[in-house]
């Protein structure tokens, strides 16, 4: 579909317009010349309102998020790339192998066409890293001031692993609690950005795709009890909410948590706990205890798990706290995260 | 899940805050009290962070549709009945059975407890009255000015019928257009709200889930040939959509097309043509002529269908004009709307 545009887009120095949200000829062009040029495939060129997909075939599982990252790019990424994987995480820690993307944009008018266009390219490139294509989407867009360049909600459906089956609710007193690799990578690069603070080497995000890293665990030891990613408030949620979900408490281990240098020295510099800072490429793995060395060995197999870790072990808690054991032999209490202190980290 | 919450949310007077975004206790006590309380079902209920669906059993549809309507209530209902409603119809017009939703919200900071718990309680509604639970959501918060109060995404899926294969794509000359009711209706509540326009009775948004509608026609009429639902861009922009991608013209009536005499008066003084008026619950019909019958009896028997009308056919055409022929006799060329004159119509 091509409809005859008045003018041509101008790629390098164009802003986008609010006719460009309008349902006609210039969304039509936008559309055709920024999305579908960069992010085409079979699905997404049927060009009707949604797009029929095959059969995943078994249970499904669907995972939503909203993007409004500030700044829009970072060291290791922007809101395109980071778009895709936080929400194929998010059906990744389900056990599930992401199938499709639903992209939905909303576009502040007089966002400079350029970055637009670089922001759909790493989406681009980040969904065919990921194999996984962006079949479907929607572009609005409102007056200046009444938005913030661009927010981006994905949309994730795959398919369920039938020999997996993982919960919140599942953690078990004596369950070993992995880590990844270090966190809080992606949190900092975006604080150090916004406050402007300057390393020899900047912080770089740690946004990556943790579905391959999901199926080598997976396929490894299939009887893990839990997945998580630990983004918005950071480990420390993360664990809290399990604990939760589980009716358990938790015992982490200071001295077993990898943060890089660069990394503590911008929380200390901020005053913030590396344990309360976004991962956008960490994974949290509950285990039994006697698949530990399987798991740990899985993970640390693949690219991105060679620094995995484990950090701490599930304990029987009514009150289901989380507790740190610390570098200096004493226990605190490990909080979820309660101020605002991390806004539009993801 | 239920964390001690520092203090109760005061659904009254309170505003939202940018911790409630931030992952940490606040943010799941606005989950749980707000969106959970009103969403609330077995597989939202779930806490994961996506759901974990049944099979859905024979090809999928997804589609996904950020709205970002203004003013947020409007005669004849929200933006949360709306985003619903929306999405729906999206699946719904692919000739698919829509079977979940997923919900994003994006809030900007000071929005009032109050109106958003009135918007998440009327997408409920809708969504129970539809039959389509919201299975997954994501909730984001971003500093005042840095939004317009509420933006909310939600993807649909469907499971589609075997019987049926609609596409824009399939029309052809001496096929009948069919439109199951007013043209305009949601467009100008909007409109005439922003503008101070006054009537004896508002003009009431016609949104509504088509999917029941559907369903209706797709079990009397099994071969139609396309659906849409003709949405930002309006009526216009729906067939100049259709003729571009079955490379066909169209022909249509403008004494057949219904039009309510409020919604045409306010377009008058507007300077608005209705056929660019984005409609919320009209259903837009191209079928083979030997069905027309049918399909209007089936459309007519609906209570969502009952204005239906026949508004003109598909002829040959490789310049894929749409052309009306007015009350007058004449004919006039029907052009994809080109403006910006109705930003934030959905």
């Amino acid at each position: 579909m091509k409809p005859d545009y008045v003018k041509p887009l101008d790629r390098r120095h164009g802003r986008v317009e609010l006719s460009q949200g309008a349902g006609g000829r210039a969304m039509m062009q936008l559309i055709g010349e920024v999305f579908a040029r960069a992010l085409g495939n079979e699905y997404l060129n049927q060009g009707d309102d949604g797009a029929r997909l095959p059969a995943p075939g078994g249970r499904i599982v669907i995972a939503t998020d909203a993007h409004v990252v500030s700044p829009l790019f970072f060291p290791g990424g922007d809101i395109g790339c980071l778009a895709v994987h936080g929400t194929l995480n998010d059906v990744a820690v389900m056990g599930a192998t992401p199938l499709y993307l639903a992209a939905s944009f909303i576009l502040e008018e007089g966002f400079p066409l350029a970055d637009l266009i670089r922001i759909v390219d790493s989406m681009a490139t980040a969904a065919r890293e990921a194999g996984v294509p962006v079949v479907t989407g929607d572009t609005k867009v409102v007056e200046a001031g009444k938005a913030d360049g661009v927010f981006i909600t994905t949309t994730g459906v795959g398919s369920l692993r039938e020999d997996v089956d993982l919960s919140g609710a599942h953690a078990r007193p004596g369950d070993g609690v992995l880590l990844s690799g270090p966190i809080g990578d992606h949190g900092m690069a975006i604080m150090s950005l916004r406050e402007g603070l300057a390393f020899d080497a900047p912080i770089v995000s740690d946004t990556a795709a943790l579905h391959g890293l999901v199926k080598t665990l997976l396929d490894a030891v299939p009887t893990i009890r839990c997945l998580r990613d630990p983004t918005r408030g950071g480990l420390a949620s993360t664990l809290n909410e399990i604990s939760r979900q589980s009716g358990v408490g938790m015992v982490i281990e200071e001295a077993a948590i990898p943060v890089r240098p660069a990394v503590a020295a911008a929380c200390e510099l901020l005053g913030l706990d590396p344990l309360n800072v976004a991962c956008e490429g960490r994974l949290v793995v509950i285990c039994p205890p006697e698949q530990e060395a399987a798991a740990l060995a899985a993970l640390s197999a693949h690219p991105l798990g060679r620094e995995a870790a484990l950090v701490g072990r599930v304990q029987a808690d009514p009150a289901c706290f989380v507790q740190m054991r610390t570098r200096f032999g004493g226990r605190r209490h490990v909080d979820w995260l309660s101020g605002e202190q991390l806004p539009r980290i993801c």
